[in-house]
């Protein structure tokens, strides 16, 4: 885990203006349904898409930015109204750029969360000056790049935790 | 947790004529299983069907109010003949009074369960005359304004639970 | 709990046959997957399906007896070769001689696994001479009719277990 | 569990060209979801999807073997590459060396994972000269052939956490 002062999580927590979440393992529990014809559906969270919802109260967006390409997550973007969505990455980090600039953020006005070994680089990037989170059940790979981790695992509330955890910060101020 | 005198459960719980509930959180675990077209359907619960039906031996309907619209929901209050059913409900508490309109009860009627933060509101109202509950896995926000905790998580048990406690303290009189 | 000795087990488990077994709750974990056109699936266990298997291989059918009428468990019973199938049963217990006049069997030759209320009834009847269990988080109401309960929970290899279970006493003797 | 020699592990991993799987229990959590066709499909894990790849990266390639036939499996197997896939497999030892000849590989060149008592004969010979795994929740049958049994149950990362401590042990050397 990475430690900041409860200042600076606070001061950092009312710059962010954007979520950048990855999909498998933290907006799912990682399941992915086949049937004969291949991928057929994903598990998502009502009390994760209430998590977009009040970030979006709070005047911050949801971006996904994933390694796969499910159709899943596109009908589950669509109904959260999320803005952004990075399908097929295969190098995280190498796209972080084209977030910055499809939103016109600066780093420090970014927050992100992921739970396996792809997450590791842009979460370490982003660490420096946004805010960085991984589900309760994420491999140990991206544990040392998180400022938090989630009370619940991925697909049940895990985004939900990152999104209360925010909300607080930012309101205590 | 709200605190009420065993006497006064006793008395509540021998008036009420309709558990209200939420359906995702508290019918299911919040799960949402989506395709390429969007939701795909939700996971219910025999024991909690086994509940509805208890609960109507004595003489005790239930009805679900929901912020979503789900074609599952629908589904599953008409397999268990349910009688009202409110989809897609921004406000909760805004809808109180059409509830004791289509049924013709009051407010002492009326027990309601509910997990998450839109939620809260309609539960503090009820719990004025009626009797309130949530799952165990209900968010913070809730747990204030419940008379009751579930053993089981949503989804898992938590109306049955509900139910058999309302059941319980009915008998015991 | 019921409690029989040893040698009484090992006598009673040498004699079993037939296990009739409820559905939901005991091969599903009481999930029920809805959609927009009602119940689209029920989740089964592989882990089960082998402890079919290897009753029949011990010279021991099964058999299910369920009060919901669900299409899932119709193509389960097939691929399992089961040769009995009861549905939409609501009172377990008359359809009892039904059982045993299809089967051929007397009551000592059969063994019974239920979770709900439901099941209660069949239960204390077959505990009488034959062999009866419950799944670990079976409701309170059947717990004083087992014989047994099992390790895991329902859907996740109960069944399963009190094969065997079943077969451990068998080839005890 | 079977015991080995730290130095013997390491010895063993370096040589190891290919990691025979399961499929129910090991991949899936042996949940199969089954409607009014039969089978409509499994739960696969993105986690271990990433292991299968993780694996390829350092050389090691995965294949299923596997007593069911089972229309998903063939569908995911294509997804992460995976050469070879052995369905409806009943007597799995007896086709050792099929997958012996199909790879051109030595029997201290395989690793084996599985769950249940239909892995135990082909664990306990690969165990030999090769490794052998069991996920967390496998049955007793298996556990005395496994050099390793995983943190995660099968379905929930169970094949990823042997992965990695493949490749833990490969690249300690």
């Amino acid at each position: 885990m990475l430690s900041l002062t409860i200042e600076e999580l606070v001061l950092r927590a009312n710059r962010i203006r954007l979520v950048l979440s990855d999909n498998d393992g933290v907006f799912t529990d990682n399941g992915v349904y086949y049937g004969e014809n291949g991928e057929v559906m994903k598990r998502y969270s009502i009390r994760d898409g209430m998590g977009v919802e009040r970030l979006q109260s709070y005047g911050i967006d949801t971006a996904v930015m994933t390694g796969e390409i499910s159709p899943s997550i596109t009908m589950r973007a669509k109904k959260l109204k999320m803005k952004h969505l990075y399908l097929g990455v295969s190098d995280k980090l190498s796209r972080l750029e084209d977030v910055l600039a499809d939103t016109g953020l600066s780093l420090h006005e970014l927050a992100y969360i992921g739970d396996d070994v792809n997450d590791a680089a842009i979460m370490k990037e982003i660490a420096l000056a946004g805010i960085t989170a991984c589900p309760k059940d994420a491999v140990d790979f991206v544990m040392p790049f998180a400022h938090y981790t989630t009370v619940h695992n991925g697909g049940y509330g895990a985004f939900r935790d990152f999104a209360e955890w925010l909300i607080s910060l930012k309101i205590s101020a």
